[in-house]
């Protein structure tokens, strides 16, 4: 077990990450409290609600949009006081606490809407999962404010999971039923880890366990018995957010977990759902709750996942498609469900520490992740398309889905949480270091610095300072994409064994005058994909250290601005050149290709017509990380490039 | 003006479509009866719904699912007694009837659920949607049952359509508005045609012209206004199926008529009013009417039809994507908007007959639109993709928007309508022949006999019989795929005219003796895209007259039943071959081609790896008919093939 180090524990101080965060609170917070305010969200938590005022479809989503504001500013407030910010938190706070019923519910639909079906739609009305946010802001509040006695928010909280606890199930009056889209699980096994209650530990398994059972007692799927008590024809009804109707797979509840063998569905849901059941393989120690998330996850990455980390092929379920089924444009590739993979990938790294693990989190964070935000940090990218045409895409500072926006900040504000682990091997402590980040994290009494050219270069340096620090085996990851590395203590090479993709030097007495430096070349690299990706048949993408890139439009020759003609050389060199995007220093990637020429006919087909390779003019590429596009205005942007005939 | 001759006019007696004519009335329409009352659309217009009552967003298509079942049962028994049918008809008839209110309104939803809101939300509420739907089945009906005096449905929607002139218009107490879903425009013209009440064109060439204006004396956008109105924000307000807030674009509502440059928004929407606006230039004789639906057209078929005719590249709104992008797997292409593509076709050929836009009605004809029903007339598609993987597309029963099932039957049903023009040429009757399909046509006192080996074959005969036939000019279209043809009377090659693809025959008094023979050679063609289909890079599709052709998994050689790793040869041979699927003959292609190996690995993406093009193993591909594909339980399916390397 690699415990995570926590962020309260991680001061990040880096010239790529520091710019980031820091937008996402002074422009990003900002921005969605405006929209929560100008929506009804946030006025909409005093309830003022009554009969003959609008509803809208999404007010189901309103508290988890509440409990993700609060959670993220609380991260923010932690490492920066803002007295506008810890204001407008404090206020949503006192008015969540306010809708607390008598019997401990909170939840603004079924409080304010409709009272009397409360739990009588868990497959599709997100009230578990609204719970779950604000447990989890709860949770977050707590901590970033000291863990406070008699704190309002977790007490009113603790109140109404012990309703949850109550209302769910199997006993004689009890609900047997389970959460539609996942999240409740998650937040109880944080509120675990705080109080180390069993119970909720008993509640989470509950819900994994029920979920998507059919045997007896039962007399058949949860979701068909709900649907009729409420007088809803299970094989006809569906909302409209669901592919159709009884299609329980898109919540990953068509079959028991351990009988699961494809990654389907939502893919926000699943990832939320594969890391709470990591959570309850630690804190049960049941060997087939790793089975099942090691088997799905496999099956994700060898077969559902995009080169950016990007997961949910499918659009118009936001979920994943077919085994290798990757189209480019409409790939879905939510925002959110690239944080779910650091989720799960975080808690897999508890587990085990797995180089190829953090190689799937670290992909997902600088680039699926990341391309989520504008470098202003004022508008978000909800979907995250590996290819657009025609301007098509571009990010919005409002969805009516309002989750990815406070989904990153919640991330970005809490990034040092994911960089470290820490164990003790004998009677040393161990510091694993997943992903390299300037700044400093406390092992006990010990300060370790780092500092570090990532992402753009792949020198690292290690000092420690603090009193007596403890003898210390560091354990440092090897990216897969690194072809070599060199490791020294004081200059000189040391001895190091190379475990699944990490190294661990012996262990040591740190003291402040040794230095230990990781020297990881980053070089530009052709990436191809598996046959049956026929969207990528003959083409290559590009990575550089932890980035993918992609060609952005507004950086090429002009004859070469539709990216659609492009065609990259199979083997011209991969030059590197500095580039800047809005102010920000990135580094950029150039090589030959060629535009194919459009011969001038107007003709959408032709019949008759064995054409040869089509003509192409010489011209210089442009790459750029495939995060940074989209910051110039409007222009249409590719990560995967036909090769030259 | 060469005016369609109407279905009533025409006899089809065709190997080919015969059965599949036979199988919408045998099967079709009851599987559809049976939906309409299972799902409670039918029995809902006995107006039974009371407040408490389930409220379903589909509700508002409830009128025109029973409008086009209504249309489509009319050709049906016109054709073929059936009285079970028409006990149907009549019933729903008499509810139809029956719903009308005091002041004429007809229409379900905002007689039972909202009667507040009528004439509130036209933009996305289906209501004169539904209402020229209900209009054309009492016009159907009305022709279809003789004319007869006193017709209460007919009546009824006269009554309708008075009120519907008293609300709209640009007078003092009317409404400024146009619907959302056009439709409404297309029936008033079909009531022009049968009553020639000129009110009717004033009232469609309102619809239209105010579409899209927000010049004063308007303060805004009609929606906008609307919006305000009853108490929604334009700015957030969306329903779910539009792809955003204010999204006028999506029905081609964005700008006035004469302004719009690019075909944009729900493809079937735009479909039905470019047909209403050709109607219109038709009545009006406007010709700035010509000018955009010509300038629209061009513009669809040049950068956004699939090589089966089918449109509307976008599935997630249902409508016309960015130029040239025509993603295959996720290709919407609804069944109903290549039905649009045909209504449109058949009125620009009254315009001008022109061979290209009935090479398109042809290609829809037979591909997109045959697609979209099962050999066996029980499943329906509503979208038509170009490609599945995984077997992830297969016809249904049911769809919560029901509208594709009716409209094939009401289309097959009167498909006779769309295969001939008459006009005069000074003193003699001139027959165009737009398709070739076997029966008869009568022509004033002459009946024509056509007998063909369409369209298998391109050998089509003409005879003629019936009292004293007038002098008559043939004009018989040659396909653009038809590399030659070869025309004959009774034997002997006769000169013709050629002009915009059909060959004109000289003026002649026909007698029963007479024949007349053309031959239009059916040969397997490769077909190219315009290298910015990039879905398409390096891919040939096959054509065989007026099929476009498919490969389907199941009659594969055993490797190669994954179609994503097929290759086709660049110049091997096609050759056809008889099959049979389900008891139906076709004509199947064959022709060499390579399957690429799956070295193994099971590596999603491999970096540093400049792979030359993977090996492969040869294989006999073939190719179906696209319409056939399907029929024979899971499988997938693809149209455009990549060369070999």
């Amino acid at each position: 077990m690699t415990q995570p180090i926590p962020y309260t524990e991680v001061r990040i101080k880096s010239p790529f990450w520091d710019p980031i965060i820091a937008v996402t609170r002074k422009e990003s917070l900002g921005v969605i409290y405006e929209k929560l305010k100008g929506y009804g969200t946030w006025d909409a938590m005093k309830l003022t609600w009554k009969p003959g005022d609008p509803v809208k479809a999404d007010m189901i989503l309103w508290d988890s949009d509440m409990g993700k504001y609060i959670e993220a500013a609380s991260y923010a407030l932690y490492h920066e006081r803002d007295e506008e910010l810890e204001a407008r938190v404090e206020e949503a706070i006192d008015m969540i606490v306010n809708m607390q019923q008598a019997d401990g519910y909170i939840g603004f639909y079924h409080t304010a809407i409709e009272p009397g079906q409360r739990w009588s739609s868990l497959a599709h009305n997100l009230e578990l999962y609204g719970a779950g946010h604000l447990l989890e802001a709860a949770i977050a509040r707590h901590v970033a404010t000291g863990c406070p006695a008699n704190d309002r928010f977790l007490g009113a909280m603790l109140r109404y999971v012990r309703l949850i606890q109550q209302v769910f199930g199997d006993g004689e009056d009890q609900l047997r039923d389970y959460p539609g889209h996942q999240e409740i699980e998650l937040a109880l096994m944080r509120l675990y880890d705080l109080t180390e209650d069993r119970s909720l530990v008993d509640l989470t398994q509950y819900f994994i366990e029920e979920r998507g059972r059919t045997d007896p007692p039962r007399q058949g799927h949860a979701w068909d018995m709900a649907a009729i008590k409420r007088g809803d024809n299970p094989d006809t009804f569906f909302p409209y957010y669901w592919p159709g109707p009884r299609c329980y797979w898109h919540m990953q509840a068509h079959l028991p977990l351990g009988e699961q063998q494809e990654i389907v569905g939502h893919s926000v849901q699943a990832m939320y759902w594969l890391a709470a059941v990591t959570d309850l393989a630690v804190a049960t120690g049941e060997r087939s709750y790793i089975d099942v998330t090691d088997r799905l996850w496999k099956n994700m990455v060898e077969k559902k996942m995009y080169v950016t980390g990007g997961i949910g092929s499918v659009h118009l379920y936001e979920g994943f498609g077919p085994e290798y089924d990757l189209p480019n444009e409409t790939s879905y590739a939510e925002t959110c469900a690239a944080i779910g993979v650091i989720f799960l990938a975080q808690r897999k790294l508890k587990v085990h520490c797995d180089g190829a693990v953090a190689d799937i989190m670290e992909r997902c964070l600088y680039n699926a992740m990341l391309a989520g935000l504008s470098f202003d940090g004022k508008t978000f990218n909800y979907d995250n398309p590996l290819a657009t045409v025609d301007c098509s895409h571009q990010r919005q500072g409002w969805f009516k889905v309002f989750c990815c926006p406070s989904n990153i900040c919640r991330l970005l504000n809490k990034l040092g949480g994911y960089l470290y682990g820490c164990d003790r091997v004998g009677e040393s402590v161990r510091l694993t270091v997943h992903m390299y980040v300037s700044g400093e994290v406390r092992v006990g009494q010990a300060l370790w610095h780092v500092d570090t050219e990532w992402p753009w270069h792949g020198r690292t340096r290690f000092t420690v300072t603090g009193s007596e620090p403890a003898p210390t085996v560091l354990r440092l990851r090897v990216p897969s994409w690194a072809g070599s590395h060199q490791i020294r203590i004081n200059g000189d090479p040391v001895p190091s064994e190379f475990d699944h993709g990490y190294i661990s030097l012996p262990s040591r007495k740190y003291s402040p005058s040794d230095t230990v430096e990781l020297d990881l070349p980053m070089t530009a690299t052709r990436i191809t994909s598996h046959p049956l990706v026929h969207q990528n048949r003959d083409c290559i993408a590009l990575q550089r250290g932890p980035f993918i890139y992609a060609l952005e439009s507004i950086d090429q020759e002009s004859r070469a601005t539709d990216l659609r003609l492009v065609r990259i050389d199979r083997t011209a060199s991969l030059e590197t050149c500095s580039m800047n995007v809005r102010g920000r220093p990135i580094i950029g990637v150039t090589t030959r290709g060629t535009v194919v020429d459009v011969q001038g006919g107007s003709q959408l087909y032709t019949n008759n017509q064995s054409r040869a390779h089509p003509d192409g003019h010489p011209v210089t590429l442009r790459f750029i990380p495939y995060f940074a596009w989209g910051n110039r205005g409007p222009s249409d942007m590719r990560v995967w490039i036909p090769q030259c005939p």
